[in-house]
């Protein structure tokens, strides 16, 4: 049984992944469809990028993830497909899927993509606006029956993708910026557990707010207390204890962020 | 394997869509279940009769939609389930299945409904207020078992049908009305592709808005202009590029739009 | 074909339940899962305690409920999984099981917990604060694959449990609370059915109002009507006819309820 997980920006009202699901079914009956997320904020290719790679790399080794966060759509921006490791990929060729390839090269891993450009395996009627429907979803049903990248398309190498933001080095520290917001309201940034290492953080600083404690998880400290700590997917993490800090200190993305470290030397 | 869909206006808080799944998997455990939308406006069985219109006809044959939106629950409105060319349906006679009626029609499909009238296939215990979990979904259950629609419930004709918006002719083109709003914003009408056909669109008009330009799709003009292309369901859509156009000119369900077409004389 | 519920206050837009159905179908890829609501109110136990309750017992035999309420995700509250009659349970030990296990005690049903304290059956890195993905789903997946309670954990009978308000008898009726606003905003009150019995309701007062009409469901009272029904779990409900009663009349969790009965002498 093959699983299909779908990213979106569509919203939860329209039914719109709902005739996604019946188009995956129609071709691929014995399909399991898990919904990752389809509030995407509208067209933000960047949040998408990062939402599919958090939940990829935890699905099985031949898991289709398709992602729908298309402002191009029904222009020349190509629909691709892709396998990024053991996972694959299907979707516009935007960036949506710059997160994974990352991971992917970090870990080595090989990664094949092809240009969608053979029609017999959309439905019959392609629409201008909704390519979710009439391309991606059909094209991710034929991967879960067993076809091959190749078989679907044409191989490319020059995908796009985005430049994310990283953390860098500063003079005493690291600087970031705030890459998400979660339901909680936790900000997570751009600065990872592995870029600070073994060094000792003296403070986290967010706009104007010295954040004062770093914890390893929230019931630490009591409900209401600003703290900074590693989320699960090991970024630096800014949280209010049942709380939400992003509304309290009104965060937003892209904000700066800066980790001052013990022992690198001041300038 | 049998699909179910689910199509209601309960929301997503309350867990009362999981206590439908829990009945359907009791009676018929190997069923595929699809959320379509339960963020249906509350009561609004004219949105509901929209969206599952648009998702089902993309469901394979055999799919079962349940409807539950539903504010006559527990009084003489009749329960029914049906079918209509190679889908079922089940829920409320108030007309939420219009508009799949009136495109089987069109496209000349059997249809059959029966009253839904025999206790045996509901739960034990029949709630006033919540027939979705304790006569729709066990129904749907047996549906998908393979039970008929004859043995669940008398056939009936005399089903009740909304009189839906449709698109009328002017002197010098056609007016229509906003019928849906999705998530984006997009704001859709009662005018179809087909009402249209050959004739060039002069401009489109919603209250004192003029709609510039018609394009194919979203991509064609830069973000933040209002344009009008027809929808992925062949209606006429007026949006703004990367932006919600419902917001920006402040429109509502049922206000009119016009069309102005070139090959039409004016009186 | 096991079946897994989620119960979770995470949202839906982040795909960290996403992540949950990876893992759990990346151990045992046969498994169905159903949503039941990823809206609980943030850290909310009360609230999921009484959510998972009105949804599980619908389900079949052997269903493995996870819920992931947890504000004291990584510190000493322990992880716990248990059997309550015939459905399996997954979660933190903060309470969120207290409604099923009420229920399970009225039904004389045997009940059976663990504290999961075996790492092996774990994702093999357990962040500290996202044990619904690194704990919880993997367990609930092997306890779908057959795995017994007690080879997970050592058993427990020193469960949390919470203080759910019920309904106090007085001079000339019962006291209760509203415990839960829905999706329409009916009020849900901690006054049951059985606490009525065959007892004539004279009136309900919450706050300074008092509804007027007793009534079985919705339709036998014009749309603005503010009626109490008993609502598809046995709890007294004041309500609007198609609208929303908890904002017209500014009700809020916690807010006091009073019912007057006929056959009870007043002090």
């Amino acid at each position: 049984m093959s699983i299909i997980t779908l990213t979106t920006d569509f919203g939860l009202k329209d039914g719109n992944v709902g005739a996604m699901k019946g188009v995956i079914w129609k071709i691929a009956p014995q399909t399991q469809i898990a919904d990752i997320s389809h509030l995407i904020a509208p067209q933000n290719i960047t949040e998408a990028a990062l939402v599919i790679y958090r939940a990829a790399r935890f699905f099985p080794e031949g898991t289709i993830h398709v992602v729908v966060v298309d402002p191009g759509v029904g222009t020349e921006r190509r629909p691709i497909a892709g396998k990024i490791g053991d996972q694959f990929v299907v979707g516009p060729d935007n960036g949506v899927f710059t997160r994974m390839i990352e991971a992917g090269q970090q870990n080595g891993q090989p990664m094949h993509f092809v240009h969608l450009n053979r029609a017999e395996f959309w439905l019959k009627q392609v629409s201008y606006v909704f390519h979710g429907r009439d391309i991606f979803a059909p094209v991710a049903a034929y991967l879960a029956l067993g076809k091959s990248l190749n078989s679907l398309g044409t191989p490319v190498t020059d995908i796009v993708r985005l430049n994310l933001p990283k953390s860098i080095p500063t003079a005493d520290g690291l600087k970031g910026e705030v890459i998400h917001i979660d339901h909680f309201g936790n900000i997570s940034t751009s600065i990872l557990r592995q870029d600070i290492g073994d060094k000792h953080i003296l403070h986290v600083q967010v706009k104007d707010y010295l954040i004062p404690d770093f914890v390893n998880t929230f019931g630490e400290k009591p409900p209401g207390s600003l703290v900074c700590l590693f989320g699960s997917n090991d970024n630096l993490l800014i949280c209010e204890v049942n709380g939400n800090a992003a509304q309290r200190l009104n965060i937003h993305l892209g904000d700066i962020v800066q980790v001052r470290l013990e022992n690198i030397k001041k300038v």
